[in-house]
């Protein structure tokens, strides 16, 4: 059978994760993982992720993609093979065979977060790891009209974290909306992928300008500008969930 | 203003929790209470409940109360006072006076309750303290007329827990059923009072029947023989939540 490239879904409880990127002596999604591969195949067998979730970010559709040569296990089965040896808060949702180019990170063509907000003066215990509580309630078509500002290729280097060191910073955004769930207030947005900490960045400032009534042209005048020191404080990451991954169609992979 | 009886709805997330009742060395939520208290008053403040929930089940709406003599506080303002010393595990939902007869346990008229399954054949890491996950897709229209054998008046010794010490095992269940909800499906119970671990013992036993096709009439046969032994496996504490507690209009207060 040789070597076969598998794909992975996975979701993940980022709470008592260091991040998606394997680092020493850290807890790390892909430290995980890979152990759990290394055990499996008595070799370290490397794991690429399309997102590199921030420590404590959470994930429902995180994708990732090792080569195995393992014959005895179908493609389909290795959700079982890992899922009996990976802990509670890392669950592998689906796994497949795909094409031998297949990239997790590479081959992404969309990446799309949902960021969690709960507008209550009390914050709820089941919901504590996973939503930004904020007591005040905003106006959602506001802040949907500033939202507008993000659509397009732009150049976000006002969203970009201290010590990014991206070439570049022009990203594609594909859609950016306010929208209630459940008791939830989500924020969702869909880019070719994103600068480190974008999305928290992009909460925090489109709630800053929302509660201070700077204007629905705010958001587009400190993008123009591509100054840090402009945005708004950045969201906590706990809010933060990688929702899914899309792939172009010659991957014959979409999540 | 003398003396004051303060009613508080709290919500808790029971994963950390031995319980509800005070126990030595246990972090309990009777206990974690009475410590903010005793730091708010100076002295030791008795603290009510309506449920005794057990270890790891979770509370909606739990009611307590308690007497106080600090007069610089509003009954409303307990809330904030309370949840500014309180873990992020254990919130007060809202706080009000309640007449000086009002004792959360005595005049409870009414419990409900909620037992969160999830049909799945993988474990989601954001539910995996919060439900019980079950991989086979039981029927729901099945489990429901099993469930009809639950109603009314009745000797519910066939789901006491062992080390049960109630003088009378009759109580009288108002309402009992499954329905979906979101990812979930909920058994949901309302009764004068429960047994310890009964909801449980039910969950597990009217799964069993339904899993077993033993018949509709089964929970009735096995209720009329009192015999523990026919009960179910008691299904685990997470995925229960104590729901909502009724009150008499006379005590001006339902939760």
């Amino acid at each position: 059978m040789g070597e076969r490239n598998i794909s992975v879904t996975l979701a993940y409880d980022g709470t008592d994760f260091s991040g998606w990127q394997i680092q020493r002596s850290q807890r790390t999604v892909q430290g995980v993982l890979e152990d759990v591969l290394k055990g499996m195949h008595g070799r370290r067998v490397p794991v690429t992720g399309a997102g590199r979730t921030d420590s404590g970010v959470h994930a429902h559709g995180q994708v990732a993609n090792f080569v195995t040569d393992i014959a005895s296990i179908p493609a389909e089965k290795y959700k079982e093979a890992l899922n009996s040896n990976l802990p509670p808060d890392l669950r592998v949702i689906r796994s497949r065979l795909v094409d031998r180019d297949f990239d997790a990170r590479r081959s992404a063509r969309e990446r799309i977060y949902k960021y969690y907000l709960y507008i209550s003066s009390v914050g709820f215990p089941h919901h504590r790891r996973y939503c930004w509580r904020i007591s005040r309630k905003p106006d959602i078509a506001y802040l949907n009209r500033i939202a507008t500002g993000l659509l397009g290729e732009q150049d976000f280097t006002t969203f970009a974290a201290a010590g990014d060191t991206s070439k570049s910073r022009v990203r594609a955004v594909y859609a950016a909306s306010f929208y209630p769930e459940g008791p939830f207030l989500i924020f969702e947005i869909a880019a070719s992928s994103f600068l480190w900490k974008m999305v928290r960045s992009i909460v925090g400032t489109v709630l800053e300008i929302e509660q201070l009534e700077h204007g629905e042209e705010r958001l587009k005048e400190i993008l123009a500008v591509k100054d840090r020191s402009l945005a708004g404080l950045t969201a906590p990451a706990r809010g933060l969930f990688l929702e899914r991954i899309l792939y172009n169609e010659h991957s014959k992979f979409s999540e």
